[in-house]
């Protein structure tokens, strides 16, 4: 987890801009121009959508509002990319996003380099002096981080149910670690602050810094494993409704869940599919591709609970930690090492909160379309926190709320355990 | 809005139990056999159904556990009934309730006595003997006072598409009273207490009462009315997609929404159908049956937002109120009156919170089948408060959490704006 | 089967009309008037509905046209009871006819003596003088015969899945007869005639008479029976995908078909739902409520073939048969008796003809609404010849053409076989 | 139109083995890997999938039985290329045939030179001397033609709803003719023959030939044009319901049909999407991309009726004619010449029968998976006659049955009128 720099500074801003325009293009390097533009389910979005929505998204929210004499590369983008933007017109339905083998792969790079051709002329006057550019620039970078992220659950989903079972790239994954116990950090609970304030960037969905009451609590200090899941999975778990929430079990059943996504059962032996093929299933490795609803179910099942965000927030705030990204270029979350502190709170898999995403008190979206980015989802959706093995870096905060539905499992998601202090 | 007796005085329940059986039985009294089989949605149940399964959850929860001897009045009727008890057996596809011509309305009506006759002997002994039957027998009470709500929810249901515009009963709506103006109450926010706690009676997803903390905030003295919703609705507000939750957006679009249901345009004039049949629209009475996506749009139009529950729980416990129930006989949403106070907390319309349903810090569902009744909804919803012009009289609470899908629209829902003090 | 007779024989013609409406009435009467309410699924119309629509029928098409001060009984019914003439306006959706509440079943018998009485006084004049009024007559006559069958197949559908398993009404199934052995009749081919011509009623889409030109073929002297179709079943019919026409394959895997429809096993012994409540499967009886797709693939499974609707209809025209209409009261297909002949031509179950539903050469639909009887149906469907067990006395003919979707199940569908003569 | 040739004679065939598979490449050469890979409905197919599909036919039906020592490819693309054949084991989900990005094009063309090679082996020995090869290499032939066709027509559905307006190739639409009155040509009925027989190739579902009776009809001299499709819209076509059949109006109104599928109004002027971009209507060209209940309601409209398909096959063999196929690398179907006979029976767009698809007396299907071919789609489609502008030269046959579903639109289908002789 990485701190923002200053967004004011020019020259490290464009170092960043630069760098993270190309590692979308080193993600889809190991990738046909099938492969970016096939789209697996409606969830996802193909690989060169992501390169091309990231690109769009630099075009309408800073090139034609801010760069005077900006020639807009193919006005017919802007129905082809534009995601969910109601303010900026109509756009390919989402479902078919998959369709769009026009413009082609060779168009969109071709896109991509006028586009950060214009961003370079940004910054021949010092950004001090356009803190509004200098503020969208920074959005722009973290937009694209997140679409990042994006294409490669997207890749996933893509590879999983192939028949061939291609791998991103393949790769072995890390030796399996060993089996750490479970243990408990404790929190007094009381008055404490969350959200985003001061000078790093945040999104407006972080904001504002505001009061929460804490009750005790404890935080388990490692992730749910591999070896914990079978454990439910063979106890029973997919099974017993009385373990499950209503909307949970009825998705459960009626979609025939009885293991994580993406897990599959070889003569005896379970294995699943991973972003480096089909691989064993890791025992001590932390579960991931479940929904909120198993993950409540397996809480539920071992007498815990999940943790709220306030919790979540607060613990990686005043506890000691240890990171377990995985090593560059390997994209599997990694085992717990038992070394001390909370480990795994970034890095390894998203953990899923009890928490419902919902605005914080005094929360204001931004005006314009930007506004747009992050209230408008806030019902019905769940907060997960930390970051995955896929989160780029520099894009981890302590502060970041993720937030999908109850039921999806494609993103790298898993869960922490937490309970009350008696 | 009533307080809940002791439920420890034999005499007292025993007078409750049967009045609130008997007010089920006076509120299917206009409905014919036919109307009382009919299942209007997928969300409504038919009256019979009601009347039905009301009784099942004596006969299960009480009377089979609890009486020794009990003969159960027919064993199939478990299938039928069970309304979502994983724990008590399979039933009757919730979709195919309306398929259920038999039992017919009369042995249902046979099936009631028969466990009202079990139910009195029960009072033999005295109830501070037998605690737990004490304690089922005011779960059954209130579980069939909700009922009461639902089955006049969902006889609108029916009638309001039927071709006749039948009225469950026949009756003037009260003259519309005057306009009031939309004036604010201040709250300091900081330290509070939600939750109940003590004798009365509580649902478990009341409990336990807990500290929260506020922020200040202003409530509005009275709820959004009908004049008002036909401003939103002539300012474009159903055509205005950043008004809205993209959800909600979505659903508005593929149901083709342009105001509240049941409203319905002729000659330029707008009526609704209510429990009283086709009438006209008061412009000051409150709105209702609309959903919380609609109800969040329009605080959004306003500038507003709408309360979170501990907002709303701790203004009617600190401010003065004024009720307004509707007369007896008469379900319709009454006007405010303007003579001060927080007005039409209960007994008017539903207020959707900004709050989702979620348990409270501490949360323990009941063990057994009874801990289905509340928890495993604990996911997706919205919670709202106060009561409604259906809710029967004693089953209101400070404390009451109801709780429904954000594009619900068909119990009495409507809205009361709440802003932040700056 | 009876041959329908002179038209414009006024007291004839009165008596059979009569006589028709009074059967409607009696077949309803041992239902609630919460089971003639209820529609059992999207194909199925509810018992009150089929009267009303009956009844609509004469009112729109004979009444309002023909008779002059004739007073509609009232005008919203025109919406709720129309069935599907573009013509005349819009009405109750298909799938909603259930939701009719009101008007209540006490209502339509009343609108149906108003409708009665209206008709009587048509018969003042000779019929001899208003030959379009004898032709409305008959079409209604014949119209709602159809619809009495309707009735009786939608009844079914209701109290199959009931779990009281209810029965129209309580009868002992006639003791199962014989094992009769399949023998065929050969038919020489060549130059034929069918289709309807001359004096009696036939439906439009009997004619006109034409020639045909039929090529060598047998007949099998009975249906298909249970213990045929268990064979069936056994051999693993249901689950050999090379036996079924493509679309069937994809329909039975979709809904879990394993054996006809209301089939249940208990304890290793085969039951059906009947309307005379849950029956034994009788081994000699016509096997009933199957498929098209189903018929088909038993037909090629023995290697046989289903038989055209010329096959059948010269069949029939020019071999000596034997009826087995069930005694009167009782609706269940009969056993063969193998006493020699064509068995079970008409009065067990509707037979499955290779044919699609079709306009014979030179076919014209009836001008106005009444034109939207038979002829917008003629695509997708298959042809069904004979009669059923359900079928009303006095509505079977020789030229008649039943239809329905390959995939429907719920009305009395059984099969003959047929093969090419070598 | 051109007859199969001798297929024993073993040059021949393997030179239009071949260049069939020659031709195949050359349609996919336009396009990029992204254009082939997408798959545009669940109707159409993929380009690549079509290339590998007819690929797998030649492995599994012909080398893999019949080639000693043939080395499969790679056996994991039975599972993908597999399109319906259930003798033939598990296959990707027909829906799911665009996310096959694994194996790449590159791949696929590897397999079919693979393919090709082990082909020319074939010929090393006369095939006088093995029959069976022969046969299996012509219905091979034949089968990739037809892939051919829907190559086409499934690029155009891919490329008709994107924004960029693609053309499989850039080509300006032939000039538009001249305004070809409509002329009778009479037949006169009686015993007729239909069907396949003799030496050249043909289906098992042209077979056997036999004998039918035909009534006195007329056939239209040329098609339906988009000028007289033009006046059908503006008389209110799409919006009469008593022009269409049940099924069809139902149809489109859930579509919104309004005009042909591919039709679109810009400032006055109605374009539609072709394999050659954007064009303008040519208001003397075949209508064209229209379902069979649309042709059916034009029809109905004019007062004619659609052929039977064997007065279409008796017509074009008994009657002089004019062949319109656009000229090489044109893919429009061309206007009539007025030039005396019937013209545009073939290579311009199929023409719907009135016709279902069902078994010719006497029909068998083939022994073994190659059965499965034809005869299981023999339910619920319309046979359509002729050939279209795509069909690839050498595969029109006088005897040749395509088949649809009424309301399939994205094949280049058309209609003739007729009527009957009075």
């Amino acid at each position: 987890m990485t701190r923002s720099t200053d967004c004011l500074d020019g020259e490290k801003l464009a170092s960043r801009l630069f760098a993270t325009r190309a590692v979308s293009q080193a993600l889809a390097a190991p990738l046909s121009s099938e492969d970016q533009c096939a789209q697996a389910t409606e969830d996802a979005s193909p690989t060169k959508w992501h390169l091309a929505h990231t690109t769009w998204f630099f075009e309408r929210f800073l090139l034609e509002p801010h760069q005077p004499g900006y020639t807009c590369f193919d006005a017919r983008f802007n129905y082809c990319f534009n995601s969910y933007y109601e303010t900026l017109g109509a756009r390919q339905p989402r479902a078919k996003r998959g369709l769009l083998t026009r413009p082609s792969a060779h168009e969109v790079r071709a896109w991509r380099a006028h586009v950060d051709q214009a961003l370079h002329r940004l910054f021949s006057a010092p950004l001090a002096d356009q803190p509004e550019i200098a503020r969208l620039l920074e959005i722009g970078i973290q937009h694209e981080q997140q679409h990042q992220e994006l294409l490669m659950t997207d890749i996933l989903a893509l590879f999983a149910p192939n028949p061939l079972r291609p791998a991103w790239r393949e790769a072995s994954i890390l030796p399996a670690g060993k089996e750490i116990a479970l243990t408990w950090s404790g929190f007094a609970g009381g008055m404490a602050q969350m959200g985003h304030a001061g000078e790093g960037f945040a999104f407006d969905n972080e904001t504002p810094r505001h009061d929460v009451l804490l009750t005790p609590f404890h935080l388990a200090n490692r992730l749910v494993t591999n070896a914990e899941w079978r454990a439910f999975m063979e106890d029973g778990g997919y099974d017993a409704p009385t373990l499950w929430l209503a909307d949970g079990w009825a998705r459960a059943v009626a979609e025939g869940w009885h293991a994580p996504l993406y897990w599959e059962r070889q003569e005896g032996v379970w294995l699943h599919m991973t972003l480096h093929g089909l691989q064993l299933v890791d025992p001590d490795a932390p579960v991931c591709h479940i929904s909120y609803y198993e993950a409540d179910a397996f809480a539920r099942w071992v007498g815990k609970r999940l943790p709220r965000e306030a919790e979540w927030e607060h613990a990686v705030t005043h506890a000691p930690q240890m990171e377990n990204a995985p090593p560059a270029g390997l994209f599997y979350p990694r085992a717990a090492r038992g070394e001390g502190g909370l480990e795994q709170m970034f890095g390894a898999v998203w953990q899923w909160t009890q928490s419902p995403y919902t605005p914080y008190p005094g929360y204001r979206a931004a005006p314009g379309a930007i506004g747009e980015y992050n209230g408008k989802f806030m019902v019905s959706q769940q907060v997960l926190r930390g970051s995955s093995c896929v989160t780029p870096e520099g894009h981890s905060r302590i502060t970041y709320r993720n937030f999908f539905y109850p039921w999806q499992r494609w993103q790298f998601t898993g869960l922490r355990l937490a309970e009350d202090a008696r």
